[in-house]
């Protein structure tokens, strides 16, 4: 019947796209079902999850000029959550009723909801009775996307990340142990000597400074000037740093390293076989409905296969289909049986390169001059080697002509119109010679092709701007697409070819992890802004020209938060905020900024910076390292 | 024959050992292979392979107060190259000529030899003619020793790492020409608008300067202050930092690892594999020899096997040769075939643990007393497992008895010899219960053994010592040994066990990437010494009290090398310049010293710190890590 075809459609397309179906058998619910995996439902939900995230930019402390009042940002947020619920309720009417209260992503939907609600109202009658209000459920905000079915790659990664936990967390129990020691007798070596670092602060002068210190180094931060006061004593005191840092650093986070990668392993292969076993049961459900018996077993007719492969989402034409069939019907009995049906999965993920019409626009509609004796010389010469040798040695004469430029000089804007039109020249001939489609399907001309264009038109924005009208924004974009152009060169040189295809299949799960990144970024950032807001602020260094002394704010005197120039790096509004947290994430001088913010509210704020390099650092780029090196096991 | 016998067991030994056997069949060559192979002999070696490293120590420029004439160090050396000649003499007496001339080996060390007297001779005539001589052939002493077959081990990690170069300089060249063109970037973006570093340093200024300063963000070092003058200028040049941190940093960096963690993987396995044929091929040889024809094929007899266990340079009892016999002869034939013998060598691999008398010394000698009632409750008390919860728990307070002392209070020298007291009686009641040999074999016995008993003795001597014969040095080590006592709590959490029982394993290798690491810092050293002594001296910062500006150097005004107190981080010794390796490897703060000796050299003087970074930390370190990981997903 036609619900039984709907029913093994949705199976194979749920096995197909590696989604775990979940819905009541009947026909209007399927039609729910199909209606919630809609493209567009789900566009509108990564939307309205954008939208959600971006309201720190307009919220208290908010981005210079982009302020809002809160009523208007609370609106938007209050219209979000509905939208939230709106596909929760889709789901709850569709899914069986146990298996969606069971499930742990749901529940959590509905609890954050009223958190947020909740924290709503009280933000409502704190302000408006006068009081100061804190937005602490803003830093819930990622959690909602994340719980949502269609983050599945990054929920994965979630899972994997807590999985991985347990181990290192017995590792991390060791360092932590050992760091104890190692500071109890730094404390006990050091600290009564009245030795000071080099701004003054008192060197190992209590047990909780020598483990947050010694933490520092073994992050490396801090390396030398940790020792150097020890080190100006006496030589054999550079004994203890150096064991230190070969237990703490070189060995533990070696093997902090290791742990990650080991359960990273075995996490992976058991979600790869999980989920063969997920896409076999579906297809197993999908060919009981499809199958009649024939003799002793049950098999699919070709006739029931064709109307099947006729419903699914991606329309495939006829010639396809049959191709399918005949790679599934193995033993050519025209009939599938189960273990040829259950190969359909997989074949459906196979990309099909349909054999295309070989000759260009160009060929196809003007064959005359296509065709002709000129043009025919001209195609042999683009695709002659030498072509493109000429094109890289005049990339290369184009960086050196962009290394000798000056800002004085005017002999490099013409230089640069004669390279750019050369280049789009390049470009068009690749085109007419090769057709737009071969052409597009090269990832270099791609980047060429974005790259001289986004320069041909902006040069031209340019050139016809008075003077004006020209803003540096724009000639900074002109100056990194013109050495831009230079990078194309890789994908001429045959040893980096292996690496830069290597590189471009890491970057789709960089995604991923760019993904944890930013909820970590933003939980964060919310509790940051908060608890940091306003305290330090840029004003730029002339002091005689006005600037305020000490980021604005006098316990940062003596500091080398200050003495670094570091007032930039404050959480006043989410912009600022992310870049700071960029900068802990890179670790280097993350001590000098949370001294700073130690010495602008409490000794304890130094915790928050801990905890964000042990999440961020410590947890997930190990996993992403874990990550680049199983890929590159499988595939280099 | 006796040869036969001789020469058998010469290739079941070097099997066993994994040599390479390789001497003409006499038996005057073979007494001189063994002579070789003597392990006082190769003692012997070791300490003139460290007393020629030593040198160091004592030439020019030397340690303070270690300074020797130089007539005096060069003789030593001429004794050390004089003692290699005369191994490598033995060696070219019992091997095949034809392989001894096609050794690489022994050519490097006939080469070496000729380069360090030909260094000499310049060095002398340079110097008694009043002119400056530099002794650059020191540099070459750490690869005489790599290149005796002693050091079997070493050279293996530096084959490996030989053959993963390759690979890896393709990853480097990609980042480097990357590097190139953000530097460009950079140069061109920033380096006309007038901004300074926060030392005044002009920012971006010159496209050379721009590619180090990047480099030295790849490290991180320079984090965030880089991009602090652009940030200050606008929020946007911040992506131009973000991207190049995560094209370079998070993702070349991890690639690199990745590539040099595969490599390892694929030579390891190919080592194991060679060195397995090996082991065969000499085990074959032995069998070949001593094996007697029995029906239509070749075996070897029991009378025959006892002679060669009997040979065999570690003494073994007749009882374990019965189980040697009856573990190989596996069908019970009374003779060994080929493939039985071939186990011979994995056998004598594997330590035998004997049966012992489990009687202790006590036991055996006063067993009156040992076995009396009270001697029993005592021993069933020491036993249980509250005797150990009880001196655990001891510990803790003992930590915490060791945090609340200062150097003013007088009770704590009373507690510290209370608890060394009791923690005496463990050791010795333990030993009175589980006798001596039980006692030692447990690891945090033996270290609880040498913690206590080296404080104790100092402890004494320090009590006995009138007040002017106190020593800082003896008080500090005796703190050290006081809060390294806390360490076995580690032995008593069973989920550290595992952890510490798989850092273990690693302990030993890390002695040889020890060792290379040692042979990369003395060349370093050496080169570095020759060419930054005496330029930064240490004269202390308490200027009123006499100490010279600038670490007695004018360039380094204004420089951030002299503002963070660096003068320590000289070249003027070898301990010195090791310390200054040592914070180099860890990198932090590198381009500080590195730009401290640009400034008092010339700006090329970089191009050490970098190339150092690059041999040292992304080769070495890498490849360490690989093998971490290797041990881990093997051991874990
Ligand atoms: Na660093």
């Amino acid at each position: 019947t036609d619900l039984n075809l709907q029913l093994a459609r949705t199976y194979v397309e749920d096995a197909r796209d590696g989604r775990h179906s979940d819905f009541k058998l009947s026909e209007r619910h399927l039609r729910l079902y199909h209606l919630y995996q809609n493209i567009w439902g789900q566009c509108l939900l990564y939307l309205v999850i954008a939208l959600h995230l971006l309201l720190a930019l307009f919220e208290k402390p908010a981005v210079p000029g982009l302020e809002i009042t809160y009523w208007v940002t609370m609106l938007v947020e209050f219209g979000a959550i509905c939208f939230y619920l709106f596909r929760l309720t889709l789901i709850s009417v569709f899914t069986p009723l146990t298996r969606f209260w069971s499930d742990t992503k749901h529940m959590l939907i509905i609890i954050l909801t009223v958190l947020t609600f909740l924290d709503m109202v009280i933000y409502i009658g704190l302000t408006e009775s006068g009081h100061y209000g804190v937005r602490w459920s803003r830093a819930l905000r990622p959690l909602f996307a994340v719980n949502f079915p269609e983050m599945r790659q990054i929920r994965r990664s979630f899972r994997n990340l807590r999985r991985t936990l347990p181990d290192v967390v017995n590792v991390l129990f060791l360092f932590f142990f050992s760091l104890a020691i190692f500071a109890l007798m730094a404390y006990k070596l050091f600290g009564e000597r009245g030795l000071v670092w080099v701004d003054g602060r008192p060197y190992f002068s209590n047990y909780w400074d020598s483990i947050f210190d010694l933490y520092v180094l073994v992050t490396t931060a801090n390396n030398p000037d940790i020792m150097m006061p020890a080190f100006d004593e006496s030589a054999y005191y550079v004994v203890f740093f150096v064991v230190f840092l070969v237990i703490c650093y070189f060995i533990y986070m070696n093997i902090i390293l290791a742990v990650i990668y080991n359960n990273y392993r075995k996490h992976l292969k058991n979600e790869v076989r999980k989920s063969v076993y997920s896409k076999r049961q579906q297809l197993s459900k999908a060919f009981e409905i499809l199958a009649v018996s024939s003799g002793n077993k049950r098999v699919v007719t070709r006739g029931r296969f064709m109307q099947l492969m006729r419903t699914l989402n991606t329309k495939t034409n006829p010639a396809l289909i049959n191709v399918y069939w005949i790679v599934l019907d193995t033993d050519g009995s025209d009939v599938l049986d189960k273990g040829e049906f259950l190969r359909l999965a997989d074949l459906l993920n196979v990309e099909v390169s349909e054999v295309v019409d070989r000759t260009t626009f160009m060929g196809h509609f003007f064959p005359r001059i296509y065709f002709s004796t000129p043009s025919s010389i001209l195609r042999t010469i683009v695709k002659h080697k030498l072509f493109q040798v000429f094109f890289d040695v005049l990339t290369l004469i184009n960086a050196v002509v962009i290394g000798l430029a000056t800002s004085d000089s005017e002999w490099d804007d013409t230089a640069e119109w004669v390279f750019l039109s050369l280049f789009m020249l390049e470009i068009i001939l690749k085109m007419y010679t090769f057709g737009l489609r071969r052409f597009f399907k090269k990832f270099w001309n791609v980047f060429d092709f974005f790259v001289i264009g986004a320069a041909f038109i902006l040069g031209l924005a340019e050139a016809i701007a008075d003077e004006e009208g020209k803003s540096r924004l724009t000639l900074d974009v002109l100056l990194v697409l013109r050495v831009l152009r230079l990078v194309k060169i890789v994908g001429s040189v045959q040893r980096f070819k292996v690496i830069v295809h290597t590189i471009s299949k890491i970057v789709p799960s960089l995604l991923t992890y760019g993904a944890i990144m930013l909820v970590f970024y933003y939980m964060f950032a919310m509790v940051g802004m908060e608890s940091f807001q306003g305290l330090v602020k840029f004003t730029g260094y002339d002091i005689e020209e006005g600037s305020e002394l000490y980021c604005s704010n006098e316990a940062l005197i003596h500091s080398p938060f200050w003495k670094d120039h570091y007032c930039n790096n404050n959480f006043n509004d989410v912009i600022h905020t992310f870049i700071v947290l960029f900068e802990l994430t890179v670790v280097n001088q993350w001590h000098v900024i949370a001294y700073g913010y130690a010495d602008v509210t409490d000794p304890w704020a130094r915790f928050y910076f801990m905890l964000f390099h042990l999440v961020c650092v410590i947890v997930v780029l190990n996993i992403f390292t874990a990550f680049v090196l199983e890929v590159f096991i499988l595939e280099y």
